[in-house]
């Protein structure tokens, strides 16, 4: 891990936490260490195991003490359960930010250092980049390289587009969304406030939908024309790679928050309800609604037609094929064994039905007996 | 749902049914309603619990006939045990136009209705595309902003390559074929006539072929260079982000009008037969031949060198590891249950061959006593 | 599969054997047939079955024996053990390369004619692409049509970067490396020497990090910012839309000569170990470790923060949850079966708990009476 910021823009640590405006309800003491003062220059923030003496680090809890006690990191925040009040003989090397909630602060902090890092964003269209002469491009953003804008499309304030992004006609992209190279965008899209689009997402491809036409060919297909669009809230972020298809009448909808991770594919006519969170390689089926709410782990399936309540948490790997109607956990996964012991097992897993036959039969003789 | 079309370009009920030359065969009849004559102008198409009053609409079976009863829609396709007759008192305030196969009526309004919202292809290589000298274009196609045309490639007529596509070299794009953005064609990659390639596809790209190379390191793989094409029938649709690999000596096939939804993977070597289906996120191991007229479900999975009939259909997220040698339908998904049910259940999963021999204990014990 | 090069670029097959280095240590013999001698030309390499008369072929064993009395191939590379002397009097049509890694010469082999067949590349910059001011782009590179390069970045001697490529800032690509088109790469993504990086491939889109954020909205989620990078060793190729994310606080990092297929997702903080092969459609979960030389089975899932071993074989479709502390092959898929009898099992798959107890019910009374 590099080290962020060169020395000459790296704030004090006193500094620094004076520049998170949360950490006044946050912190309750920075407390200076044997050798790192709270006016050490804090450069990155780092791993406890790896934290180096221009970093600085976190610990969420009394698991990672033995890490605690080896770090490197200039300063640590730490809880008040795992403070080392001042004044003391065996104050640590470090300095320590003391903080109710030390997952928060860094995340508060990682987002300063991640905003340090990046270079002013150009704003304006960049000469390369071809935009439709009906299209609204606010002053304040970003259209890069080689990306191509629709007719008609609205591009709000400080919404900064990639190089090599394509946007279709007629839609629409809230302020501050960010949409990174190679995305893109089909007619019809729209798209709230401070969105992240990955690279390489699809957001408005043709919905699967298809009716037999026998007429054509045997078992040959018609496609269904998709008339719908693609309608996402505020604060979405779609990770790399993630498609979203189109509705076939209706507007294929993502409620605000809504948080999708790579390589998922939404089908056409879901509705995902606010702040659900999807893990990676997860497939959603035609017309499915799932709740807000939810959480869904990588790999989850789920079959079309059907509805998830809210505040639902599906396992990874999990396959949902039918309606979910309250709150809870579910999980069907085949735990893994080695080779040779699932072999042995696999010829059982098909015989499943005969073999419950069996016990009942056999309890059947036993009352008997008994 | 947006309505689709301005008021001054919508047809009459009776005008746009006339423009659907199917219809002659299919509708038998066109019933005004209560409120709305064959004369309403019809401006978009929509589902019956959500069209206004300018749309249409559609039922097909009398499962909806609540939804029928309180729609908006200005029309609806009913079939004939659905429909009101003429004359009647009690005529509900749509016009009914009666079909036996409304569905695909349906499907054909929906394609009329998609077309008209298009704005007008414009033909022609954009200023900002690359194509090779070498590269024949047909006058009637288009190439899109930043396309790019590799050495020897044809595109014929009607072929539509949107913004940001590349077209390797020898490649070859049948009439009527449309490529959405940001989608690439290897070199040798050819497919025929009225195809849809969604945005983000990757086809020909190097099939995944190494040999063990303990020469290089302990455990290295040296590559196989894969020297076959990707060769694609006439009609065929390819979902966003969907990759079919070139094979390693002979051709990776896509027949006549198969359908491929999102992020499918075809491996090296396949051949998939004409009309099958795959809903998104299969996984098709190389050298896998799958047959005509299939169906598979969404995040299906087949290994490597197998081969599968005609006509049969895998249910969604089920692995096929060995032969199908005659249709019918496979099935091989553990049910959710809940998290803590699941938990009993999987303990005892890896134990079933176990379990299996117990109960043949007891069986064998019984007869001697009973 | 169409003949790869023109006859007149065609070597007879002594002249090729002759340009593979390594065909000293591998060939014994070179025979010529009945109807081809060692002079023949050989303008291309196919199977056994397929391949025609100007092209050569392999047989790796005896398996294929009535494939190779068949063929049609001018020359045919064998093993010793199938080989047929020469001045027998029933000498095959072709000529035989009798050598004992067949399969390992063909592989050489074919590299030699990809290569034949690929056009001179073009060194240099495209007029089209944008190269920042500050960007290092080696004398033998190549950087095509539409492609980007960002700040600071360096570009190696004999880099191959194929048009509308998007490579962010800070970034550093090694000698020899290939990246084919609409790949991204975001800021801060380094890769080793001989790398081939597939088209749609997104590297160091930020990992999927969150934590509850009450304060913003029931249920709402903060983002974490992702201050990684992403780094990849030498000899590594990713397949087509594979993404790999960066890193939160420390770098995702993929080892030396690992392999990729298509469509992988790998989370943010991963390691993946030298020379490990993973087939298409893998997820790997963030904060996972893979050992070396793992061989991954398509479809593979991996959960989260846990740790592969070396030599470690997963099989395709299969779910590890927890770590694996040894080498050995590990399973958990669920066969498929006829639907109905697939029913029938489901039904007690979810009540297998249940089913144990009352096995152990019978158990207890058996002894009691026997």
């Amino acid at each position: 891990m590099p080290v962020i910021l060169r020395p000459e823009h790296a704030p004090s640590l006193r500094a620094l936490i004076g520049q998170i405006p949360e950490s006044k309800a946050l912190v309750s003491e920075v407390v200076s260490g044997a050798v790192h003062s709270d006016q050490t220059l804090v450069q990155g923030i780092g791993p406890l195991a790896s934290a180096c003496a221009v970093e600085m680090s976190f610990i969420v809890s009394a698991k990672f003490d033995q890490a605690l006690a080896q770090t490197q990191a200039c300063a640590v925040i730490v809880p008040p359960t795992l403070a080392i009040e001042q004044g003391r003989d065996d104050l640590p090397p470090y300095a320590q930010v003391i903080c109710d909630q030390p997952y928060l602060l860094y995340a508060l902090l990682a987002r300063w250092f991640d905003e340090k890092r990046q270079p002013p964003r150009i704003t304006g269209v960049h000469a390369s980049a071809f935009v439709d002469d009906t299209a609204q491009i606010a002053a304040s953003a970003t259209v890069g390289a080689h990306a191509v804008i629709g007719a008609r499309t609205v591009i709000e304030e400080d919404v900064y587009i990639h190089p090599n992004v394509v946007i279709g006609s007629d839609c629409h992209i809230g302020r501050g969304t960010v949409v990174y190279p190679n995305a893109t965008f089909y007619d019809h899209v729209r798209i709230g406030m401070r969105g992240i689009i990955h690279a390489g997402v699809v957001l408005g491809a043709d919905g699967f939908g298809f009716a037999p036409n026998p007429m054509l060919a045997k078992g040959a297909w018609g496609k269904i024309a998709q008339l719908g669009g693609v309608v996402i809230g505020d604060d979405v972020e779609i990770g790399a790679n993630t498609t979203v298809d189109r509705g076939a009448l209706e507007n294929t909808e993502i409620g605000d928050g809504v948080k999708l991770d790579n390589q998922i594919m939404i089908g056409h006519n879901c509705k995902i309800g606010d702040h659900t969170a999807m893990a990676a390689c997860v497939g959603v089926a035609g017309s499915t609604t799932i709740g807000a709410r939810c959480i869904i782990g990588g790999a989850a399936m789920f079959s079309g037609h059907i509805t998830i309540a809210d505040d639902v948490q599906i396992s990874g790997g999990t396959a949902i094929t039918s309606d979910i109607t309250s709150a809870g956990r579910l999980t069907g996964v085949l735990p893994a064994a080695p080779h040779a012991q699932w072999q042995r097992n696999a010829a059982v897993m098909g015989q499943l039905g005969e073999l419950r036959k069996r016990l009942r039969q056999l309890e059947r003789k036993l009352p008997e007996i008994s």
